[in-house]
């Protein structure tokens, strides 16, 4: 069948992406991810120290926190620092991203140490919290390479790859890495996080306009799997540089 | 396969489900849910106004407030009035039960009103969510009844039914509607909600140990979608009473 | 002399009292205590730590927590959790509950563990805050029988009883525990707070018409030590059963 | 019987009591009383504007907010600006501070006008409440006939006078306005707010140590009658210069 | 040249300046300090502990807060407390207070306490910030004297003094010490804190109408260090009595 | 004299500045400003709306927001809104970024909008204030070329240019642009906001160790003339591209 998707991308087509390591200078990890016109830097920061409820356990913490700034988006938003608090979405958003981290790593090897991605956006086209999962697993990979550089562990306590991509039912069709203006006018929308072994981590599915069916739900899971696939491989090459 | 869940019950099998209307006297809607040892007040609250965004727009708006009384837990938990803000569980809970309901409502023909569900939790013993969900349905069906008994609307906003369930994988053995003590040990947790023609309204799946397979997620949603199925019927006998 | 109050009950009679033990599961003392149409939940959880103000002293603390579901009332009020505070009422209400409850325990009997009474009210007809006193006494004891059938305590530390009614000049008239209807109506509005000896452990008169005079002043307290004498004696029974 | 009371006062002798109108130069009314050493300035703020519910009605408003300087006290107390929330004891004092005064205003004659009273402690030994009330309503009687004098208003909305001061029982005998060591180191404590005409507006009382028996109540609001019917004098007198 | 300003006053002099020690009695320093109609009360007070990033460095801290009465200013603003935040402009102030304090003293000799300096502002008419500089320093002088009193420090960490006043340039004059209607209509504020020694501890300065240029900032900086001189005498003058 | 400055700079040079238009896509003026290592991102928002007091008056609103990713620091800084407030330095900042930028816009020729400039921080390596300053300047010119291209306004509001560079003293020497390492480990600290025909907007200085001397002084301002005459002509530069 041929559609023509808002983007002109087939509908198994990821976006343009990029993923630049070292984008800044002080974090131990630091990666600016493109997907398409959505950018977000991710930062990965070590702290020799775990949140009360690990303290004494000898196991360490990899946590997430989200960010938009506030003209990232097609109309400005505003600042969450100055409404004095960070919105349903935004704690939505960094959960998940620290879920999926957490996923990969063997915090026992990590040690009594905290693992912090901070994925800020800078430009939003959809998909956000996406690009965040697959440019965070980057960073985190830096930031592990760097205690390892100083020799602070030994084993590596990354297990695994971990990216994550959009899908969506876009006019029946199901497609794969939804930009702006396919998600604002689709059917469903999931994201779906999973490890280079094509185990699920998380799967997070909503219906927008009409319920969506098994058969939809399926052919929208063989998309991600596809993609995660591609978005690992350039992990692995970015990481390779 | 035989398998002996900490709960005594077959994989496929629901705890006892109640639902019962009219529990407290204001509310224009109000139900208490229990799934096993779980207990939700779900009231449905009509106002005569909509938020900012919709206003002038001639359409309604469904919305919903989850909460945890503090003792309805194990060990005590802090009251979120009293620390000040929400936390992010809450947030993405109510946010979820908001959503899977205006799915099943045709804002139009609810008219320039909000539907307010508040979910409080009196016991919490696992899935608190899903009965929310499940109990916030008939809640809602009672506002509406009660609009139309007023002849403030004509037709009838709500289309289906909308029901959710938990499933999980225990011990490599896919589950239903999971308890507290099945849930803290298991390796997926999944929440489902559907409507009452089979689709799928909302799918968020967790990898709590190792990721999920895709027959594992395929056995799950089929579970789900029998236990959605039964309780839709729960929901119907209910409001016929 | 004859008045024919709102609720039809003579001026010195009760409400239908209903106090409910072990209403829900998981805290150490449960119950829901029904003032008529009004009916709130309290649980007491015992913590093994105290406030940093009694730290290393020996003494134990017993505080309490007040908070009302949002639809419990007529119209719908905001939920204070979302509104990221408590409200001046909520905090007055709470400290007072907290006060009374403290004036019938022997803290250096209690040791060094603090007991949240957390009193929610469930549905709102006048009179919560004496309904959860009330109420609260009964989880209290509960929560002690508990410590004291794991033996972590020895000596009993509460000493008589406490319960709590309002009291109010309605059209010229004393009347006893006023409902929403009579409350809102009345010229004097008064909560007294007395242990089973008859003595007063709180008093809080406020005119809402004219100011009261002393007389006025003497019936109230006369109609409340009356009311009181029977509240104690059905916590009692509660307690026996 | 003869008792020496730490101030070395008779039983039912007030402290000196200062008010001094005009303190401050912007405020429609400014007044610092002084209870002994406790020290509050009250300012009465007219604005022509009145709260949300009350729009539109042709009714006044009179509202108080309760301060107290960080180092009014014997040590620093937390600047509840910088903690970010007034503390339950504030918001308490001042919903009783509006009330009392609200008692002797006649809302319709003030028009859809706000009067602020803000009583900010300078100095803290006891009292601080009955001090503020005291002080305020001279304060607001000089914001009325600000308004008097702008022809804004030509009735005058206040009618008669409100003043109130402390009682308490120390080492079991009755004693009038106590300080702050007198109030540290007393069995109960009650707060009264009265009209000239003897009538009793508000009466909050407290056990402390042992529960107070009704012929301490009289006793204590026989006290206070007394108290108050001094203390009108000296407004009375504080209005006439 | 002759100009005429608002107050009367020729450029280059004060308004009528009162340093009153021991204004309150239970801070180790408390001044209320007055230049014209404006006056701030500034209390020291003097804690055994230090902030969290000096624990244990053998080091003392100087800090500010700095508040203002609600109806200290023509019209009513907003309480901070009340508002659930501290503003923009207030946390500047007590920012620039602190950092000019902490300039005369040395912490090391200090030892490990804090001496807070609370400037609350009474009444506002102009310049309460370099009121509030120039009374504290005297408030904090007294905290020390207390502190050698009592024997808990030897050495005076005090060195020098420190004063602060504002400088404008009104309708092209330089002139100094503006009060609130010399300010709202001049081209340029300056706030210039100072030492004994001539020396500048703060400079902050802001174009309101034309940006200023290099000579009209010469003739402010000059006439307020000739302004601080005078200050500064005064406040020794005080501190001698 | 010859001094070797941290950095190996002459004391009158610039670091390396750069100065990138359109560098995100929504923003009506979208620019990220490097001072050597520091970069800050600088978007200019337009909305057709005025805050509250300015409503209704024909004049338009300039602000600023500013933020620091939290890792754009050497160590990780709390994420502001996550700690539900923005901190004193914060808001001095955005402030200062508001007030300098008013000074060359004709508020009236703007026209009832807003235009808000949100500096974010993406890496920090000392000046981000006056990078904000400088950078926003160029961002408020692209958004007003927008208006002008929208012909929704035709005189062109901003009138001169500004910009801005820290001064200070390192080692006696007084030096331009100091970056981190420089401005930690010097004795006075100056920012300074220049208009295009060398008037001062903003001049704040602070003494970090010994109090500046009016020679200092002198020369800083001399230094800081220097660099925004170079740093204009980079913004004008900028703009012609």
């Amino acid at each position: 069948m041929t559609i023509s998707r808002p983007s002109g991308r087939a509908p198994d087509q990821l976006r343009d992406i990029g993923i630049e390591r070292g984008y800044t200078a002080h974090a131990e990890g630091s990666v600016l991810v493109c997907f398409g016109q959505t950018r977000v830097l991710c930062t990965a920061s070590v702290e020799n120290r775990v949140p009360a409820f690990l303290r004494g356990k000898g196991e360490g913490w990899v946590t997430a926190e989200y960010g938009m700034l506030p003209r990232a988006t097609h109309t400005r938003s505003d600042r969450e620092a100055a409404r004095g608090k960070q919105g349903g979405r935004t704690l939505e958003i960094q959960r998940l991203i620290g879920r999926s981290l957490r996923a990969c790593v063997d915090r026992k090897l990590l040690g009594e140490r905290t693992i912090t991605l901070d994925c800020d956006v800078l430009q939003a086209d959809g998909g956000t919290r996406t690009a965040a999962i697959t440019g965070a697993y980057v960073a985190l990979v830096d930031a592990v390479r760097w205690l390892q550089a100083r020799r602070e562990i030994t084993r590596d306590p990354v297990f695994g790859a971990v990216a994550a991509v959009s899908v969506g039912v876009w006019r029946g069709v199901p497609v794969l890495d939804l930009d702006y203006a396919e998600d604002s006018d689709c059917d469903t929308d999931m994201n779906v996080v999973m490890n280079d072994g094509g185990g699920f981590i998380e799967l997070q599915g909503t219906a927008e306009g009409h319920a969506f069916r098994r058969e939809e739900l399926d052919a929208m899971t063989a998309l991600a799997a596809a993609g995660v696939t591609e978005l690992v491989a350039m992990q692995r090459e970015a990481l390779a540089r």
